[in-house]
């Protein structure tokens, strides 16, 4: 099991467990494209300033982010890494009880529990890519202090309609609940497809954004994300945030990538929309069964008698890395998660995918 | 006020304040060589790994340092800087009670007060370097869940003898308190003159130790400390740690420090003594009142009617950025906190506060 510490992308792991380097990892999400043209440049040039401690402010970040979102720097709170801003909400606001609907990213209730809430939940529908009812979530809400919502959710990649999600913001505001939407992936869905409330933030003061800036611009070894929300939530944030918290590469890579143009940005989106189709739709001839998601990754289930477990070790062997989706609550055995990567590591994916199976009827047959 | 942030070393209020920027910086005390020989090189070259996720079990930098201290991985937490320790030890032990002897780093009161402790305090004596004297300290540590001890202590660069901290650390088991002695300057002092229990540990349950590696080895931008404490300890504060804290060039940096060799940690601890005793002897011509610390700091008076404020604002219009010591509790106005860097820098430094002074006498005599 390579998710010892409860997430993909461990290289360390993998390699303990199968003697071996050099995976292609579609157990982590990153942007196949690396990080935008000429930030690696700024990031080798900018060295010799890990001599000096980084902005404790992080005034320049917060003044680029908030000119390309229209928020002002007192609505943003800049967090190392997404997870960081998660801890921090729950430290700042300490809800007693925290919802969330599953299958989802397994540190909403990791980071709860850890902090002390009780986590509540609703399960997903199989049938609707794992959404959720809108009376199931607004009912949660109305238990909880604190409610997490992932858009595009993970490890489904489903957005819920921006008129939904609007509704329950209204009506956290009307109970009294923190809506949290995780929107770590919502970069890498065509602008205008985005169900995001960004640009009526200012009305609410219970609705939290948070942001990750290491998938999309594909530097998640330098930790960087951000949350945004009313002044007061990121106070209460900021006052539980432990000072140089956030890495001054971290900083100037979050800047060099805002500032890089839209080109990148414009590829990016393109490749993933592009390349998702394909996979989804060589999955499917594998005879798995894969949801509609609009995210750089994939939700599968695998054919019978296919475990994840089986699988993600098959491949492992093979110098492949997949996410098992067995330890999701409201997931099964057979279910796997893959990154949507370029042509020739999909294609590479398929074709190892063809090849555990194939060798497996083989062994079948020969008995 | 430079100190928007509760510390030095803040290039960007400093910018900001004087409209300039090229500072020679004091305020912050970061070893004057710069990082190891070498390293550099790596993390230039470890670059291209900011595309993966760091290790989240900090497995390699943990060997290394186990290697190097005798101790165990369990016995060890890799923090992102030693704040994080800091913040964690709060987190994961949950005192209500926080001990602290001042004037003392700020972070010892401001995390306790963020996590919720009530802090209690006794203070340094002036005429023996600011130390408390011992039944001060251990009365405070029976009153109290936790005690923070600075060793050597900051602002004034003083060690306790490690007999008085021994019998401090018996004293904590024997009524249920946790010692945490923050040694994070301490690598600054001759190996035979470190007054450290880090070859006893594994005989407590409740003494922490804490360390940076940021200052010795020059790399505060990319935040990397440590703890040292009993497994259940390590585990209580891991417990409370967000994944993938800690960045990967930090743990990469951490790697490459300690494989550097001896060589340069012997140069840092030979210019750093002898510069010291350069710089203490030429404050005390200018009419400072300068403690005998032994780390790579000096904490002064200046001489009235001078205030630290003043002469911050003075040096910091010169280019040169001193920490101003007037908000420690125990201290006055008239303190401040230089580092100790190399010969130019230095000798720069009593040049400019010797043109201040002169500055100013003209000012007074023309009137």
């Amino acid at each position: 099991m390579l998710e010892r510490y409860g997430h993909g992308g461990d290289l360390e792991s993998a390699a303990e467990a199968y003697g071996r380097s050099g995976f292609l990892d579609f157990s982590a999400n990153i942007n196949p494209l690396g990080p935008p043209p000429g930030v690696m440049e700024r990031l080798r040039e900018a060295l010799p300033s890990v001599i000096r401690y980084p902005d404790p402010g992080h005034r320049a970040l917060k003044a680029l982010l908030g000119g390309r979102l229209g928020l002002q720097p007192e609505q943003l709170c800049i967090g190392n890494g997404a997870a960081e801003c998660m801890a921090l909400i729950l430290l700042g606001l300490q809800p007693r009880r925290v919802g969330i609907v599953e299958p989802c990213f397994s540190e909403y209730r990791q980071l709860s529990e850890q902090f002390g809430a009780q986590v509540l939940s609703v399960f997903g529908n199989r049938n609707s890519g794992w959404r959720a009812v809108p009376e199931a979530i607004a009912g949660l809400m109305r238990s909880v202090d604190l409610l997490f919502l992932g858009q595009p959710n993970n490890p489904n990649g489903i957005q819920y309609d921006a008129k939904l999600v609007r509704s329950l913001a209204d009506e956290a505001e009307r109970c009294g609940t923190y809506l949290v939407v995780d929107e770590a992936f919502i970069d890498f869905i065509p602008e205008e497809q985005r169900q995001t409330l960004v640009k009526v933030l200012h009305r609410y003061r219970r609705l939290i954004l948070v942001r990750s800036m290491t998938k999309f611009y594909a530097i998640p070894g330098l930790r960087l994300g951000y949350a945004a929300a009313h002044p007061d939530v990121i106070q209460a944030m900021t006052g539980k945030q432990v000072t140089w918290s956030v890495n001054g590469l971290a900083l100037l890579a979050g800047e060099a990538c805002l500032q890089s143009g839209d080109e990148y940005e414009n590829a990016t989106i393109t490749l993933i929309t592009e390349q998702r189709q394909w996979l989804m739709a060589e999955m499917r001839k594998l005879g798995c069964e894969v949801d509609e998601g609009e995210a750089n990754f994939l939700l599968a289930a695998l054919p019978a008698p296919w475990t994840a477990a089986c699988m993600q070790s098959e491949l492992g062997a093979r110098g492949v890395l997949i996410r098992s989706c067995a330890m999701y609550p409201g997931l099964g055995a057979e279910h796997i998660r893959v990154a949507v990567k370029g042509p020739e590591a999909n294609e590479q994916l398929i074709l190892a995918m063809a090849d555990v199976m194939r060798d497996q009827a083989d062994e079948l047959a020969d008995r």
